[in-house]
């Protein structure tokens, strides 16, 4: 955590700590703090201070959207069905997203298939990229939301996000379909916002979750920015803070260092973009460069500027962990949520990779405090790791063996995104960029 | 917040900021202080560690419990409907409250109604007490929970909670259910956790909350005890933390602060309520000496230890507040959740008391830092301030009215409880005590 981030909430850890809907002079000191970090926040988004609700966390802020979004416009709900119920058909409603979104997108949207909603997973190129004529030949009538995330997780990759609503835009003006009316377009900028702009305008989205705990602020702590004019039912009910969307004493000390976190990586991504970029990709040339049977995973160049995840074959990514921690170096494999279960990284699947990739794959995080010497100590460090690893290693899988691109594997890099909770759903209507043959 | 608190968390504010799900080392240490403040948590509870969920505020633990369990339990769920499908009825199933509960509880337990349940809100006595009786008396074979406070945040009333939860536990017994069938038994304990037992098995609960900010913690920061064998639906979906029930990456320093505040206020409660105690009898009973038009809300002795609210007639108590406010003195009407609302207390209203008893209602309460010299000061300063606003006031109602309660202002002390989404909802089905011609 940023040492000024903690500094801004210290005075809400100690002397000031006033519940923010009380009355006397504690109580109102607290409700004027989250109102200006509810400014502060708004600034970074461009968007009204009364859009942006503060939750407990990306996950809580991505459910919000993506349930509160469904449940809100389902069929029972009278304000859409007035005239539309044959076109809304036997389901209550379609949402779509992406085979590489976090499970915090993923899950709910899963879920909603337990609710009586359909849903469409699309798939992604090569690099993780989804295209905006996938979205748009995904949309129907019935589609609530459409959830893409903005920079994903794992591979860095970042998404065209404004091209994506774009098309969703120019979809609801040939149905004549206003503003107001569904589908919606969410992203998830969580790992975005410490590096991309995440102007709401310039991204035309209706709906948008960042967190804390990805730009330096504190852990339980997120929004949810949901343009006025759209309604979202909420996760819970209570005493109706958060204009009645998000109930419960607000965490205003974590509200505030979330503010000026987000407010420090506003003034300072460009610089720290520039001085990142090059850090990254030397670390990614020099890896290629002195390990044998690298794959880069993610785009080249339309990746995050702290993201660098290579598959280093015929080892456990795992392995490479472990090593690399008693070396003082930090790394994962998959997403951190993952970590604890043995399934392979559904994101690596979904680029058409196999098993063997995903189980491979080594995620370096750059940041602040990543120096040029840093790189060229991981760059001194890994070689050896990996070919100790290797020598033991009874895997040796063929080099190249990504270009086959299986079918069933294929088939089951997309159907990883949804086995989390034990029943395997997914839509087989979209073809596949890199794999045609796959999923038809 | 407690500074011992603050000192616990601190580490985790700073350098230890590992996402406890990563396998490198801070990620590890995160893993660990997790693990340790579960242990802390559940030896205050006497439950298994493994039994505590941790969430971000007493509200979402409590809308957990509550719509966690009726959507688990619902008719749709197999396990379930087997062979009982015409015992349900219509109705999805049913879920039993009292018309005194924070709207933390009252709120999901109304939108229950939306998603098919049907719902009891049980009246209560006139010092605020819910019987045994009323809830063996509301049990069908279609209830799924029954969700009673433990201790009410405005008129400090503690319910007799072992003794509900041992007539909850007889009618399974003759229904011939098991422990793991339901109905069960949630009791949302935020405000009782300083003061009382929090013991699951002397209170013979399934399911109970707890939060930091009421007990010197954290605010952002709540836990969920639900008892090995029960299920429950998670409100939201993602990277599956907190054994799938609560996804979200751990808030590390918001729970390593609420154990530690939790084990402090359990190691120090019963010296407390032994300090607090004779000042909160010196404190109401100098109030009723001094005052005139005075009455006490909530039970003479079946209170905590901190909390006095009485309604000084005739005048608003927000423009007391106000006035104490300069003085320095924080009081509150009410709950501070509502307290952006004119709306006037549903809980006072529920004792069967005129609207304006409930609007002349002001709370005090005691804490930590509350002396024998800080009750003589607001001794001293309270008259003067109800004297002068009463001299200024147009209002001038008879004492005594209370002990009419005409049978109109009782039912609307009942409906209260449902109207703050717009659409009254209430059980008439139970007598009420002390108004037997009203709820009829």
């Amino acid at each position: 955590m940023d040492p000024r981030v903690k500094a801004a909430m210290e005075p809400f850890l100690g002397e000031s700590f006033g519940n923010p809907s009380a009355i006397y002079a504690a109580g109102r000191r607290a409700k004027e703090a989250i109102a200006e970090a509810r400014e502060i926040i708004a600034r970074a988004l461009g968007s009204r201070a009364e859009e942006v609700i503060f939750t407990g966390s990306g996950t809580e802020s991505d459910n919000m959207a993506v349930l509160g979004i469904a449940r809100a416009y389902a069929r029972f709900c009278p304000e859409f069905i007035v005239g539309r119920k044959a076109e809304l058909g036997g389901t209550r409603g379609h949402v779509i997203t992406s085979a590489i979104e976090h499970h915090a997108v993923l899950n709910p949207v899963q879920h909603l298939q337990k609710e009586g909603f359909t849903t469409t997973v699309l798939p992604v190129d090569e690099y993780g990229r989804v295209t905006p004529v996938a979205v748009a030949g995904a949309l129907t009538p019935e589609t609530l939301l459409v959830s893409i995330m903005y920079a994903n997780n794992e591979i860095g990759t970042i998404e065209p996000i404004a091209a994506i609503g774009k098309a969703i835009r120019e979809w609801k003006k040939a149905q004549g379909r206003g503003v107001n009316d569904p589908p919606f377009f969410h992203t998830d900028a969580c790992q975005a916002a410490g590096y991309l702009d995440v102007s709401v305008q310039n991204l035309g989205v209706d709906l948008l979750t960042v967190n804390g705990s990805k730009i330096y602020g504190p852990k339980g702590t997120g929004a949810l920015y949901v343009r006025r004019g759209i309604k979202i039912e909420p996760l819970v009910f209570g005493g109706g803070q958060e204009q009645r969307l998000r109930s419960g004493t607000e965490n205003v000390a974590g509200i505030v260092g979330f503010a000026e976190a987000l407010r420090l990586v506003h003034e300072e991504r460009e610089a720290e973009c520039a001085r990142l970029t090059p850090l990254r990709d030397k670390l990614i040339a020099g890896i290629i460069r002195d390990v044998p049977k690298v794959v880069l995973n993610g785009h080249p160049t339309e990746r995050l500027p702290n993201n660098a995840n290579l598959s280093l074959l015929d080892i456990e990514g795992e392995a490479v962990l472990l090593y690399l921690d008693e070396y003082g170096i930090s790394a994962a494999t998959g997403s951190a949520c993952d970590s604890a279960s043995l399934e392979p990284s559904h994101v690596i699947l979904a680029l058409g990779r196999p098993y063997e990739y995903a189980h491979a794959s080594t995620r370096f995080t750059l940041g602040r405090k990543t120096s040029r010497e840093d790189i060229d100590y991981v760059l001194e460090t890994l070689p050896g790791i990996v070919q100790k690893l290797r020598s033991i290693s009874p895997v040796h899988i063929e080099f190249g063996e990504k270009e086959a691109c299986p079918p069933d594997r294929q088939a089951r890099g997309m159907a990883k995104a949804f086995v989390d909770m034990g029943r395997p759903h997914w839509e087989k209507s979209i073809k596949h960029k890199t794999c045609p043959d796959t999923l038809t």
